[in-house]
């Protein structure tokens, strides 16, 4: 069974020596992760206010931030990867990923 | 190949015991349900008219209804389950079922 | 890891004999595909914006234009074989293709 959260960040970033995204600037990137368990005796996989505060944690790292301060290079393959590490060690479960920069692409891992 | 609907029921529930659930509220649950089959000789894996039949028949038992009358712990998960139920006996083709409950969280089986 | 992308179309079609969809009518398709690969050296599994064009010139083959003009059926099931035809001749990694006819029904392959 599947249990999935969305949460949202607010963040500045550009791409180095990209055509279109060398330029400062910003996106409503949405989270989504999705852990996979079995369902307890109380009813859940896990509680979805529980995953959602695990989530908003390792968000605040990003939100409201420009992440060119956090790595080098922040397109959404690098920043997918490092939230995954931040949430590995909060997330005891498999889980997936998916991050959308903006409304029309994503990464997922 | 997979073939898609999504439909929507309004519920009413509570979760006993739970710290912010507990009093009765309401949720828009969005229920999406995928098949997989072999796409038959009139170009249709399954006719997306009666895909949505099927879904929205075995969705009256629970749209604008207290889950709470159908089950002890109407948590998403149990809810899933109980639907997943109801809908093995009307498909007959491999199927995968995710249960919106408002806009930022889901189950899926 | 996997990077997708949306995209959008609006064409017309009919489905010859079917109950409800015989007369020309139209819908806003949405387009989503979903490729998988490796980060690359610059951070990226493939840029977003390559991508979205190689998506889009695809795509024109069908957008703004009379479906059954293109195939006999143009049922979702159909149109999404055959776009996933094009976009295996302009895409050499593994994907997947999402095609939305409106806003609740899909196809996927």
């Amino acid at each position: 069974m599947k249990v999935g959260i969305i949460d949202h960040i607010d963040s500045a970033h550009c791409i180095p020596d990209h055509d279109t995204c060398s330029e400062m600037h910003g996106h409503t990137y949405t989270i989504e992760v999705e852990v996979t368990g079995k369902k307890r005796e109380e009813g859940m996989v896990i509680d979805f206010v529980e995953l959602k505060k695990i989530v908003r944690e390792v968000l605040e790292k990003y939100d409201h931030k420009v992440l060119n301060n956090i790595m080098e290079v922040p397109t959404c393959e690098n920043l997918t990867e490092d939230m995954r590490k931040g949430l590995e060690k909060r997330i005891d479960m498999p889980f997936t990923l998916k991050v959308w920069e903006g409304k029309n692409k994503w990464v997922e891992m």
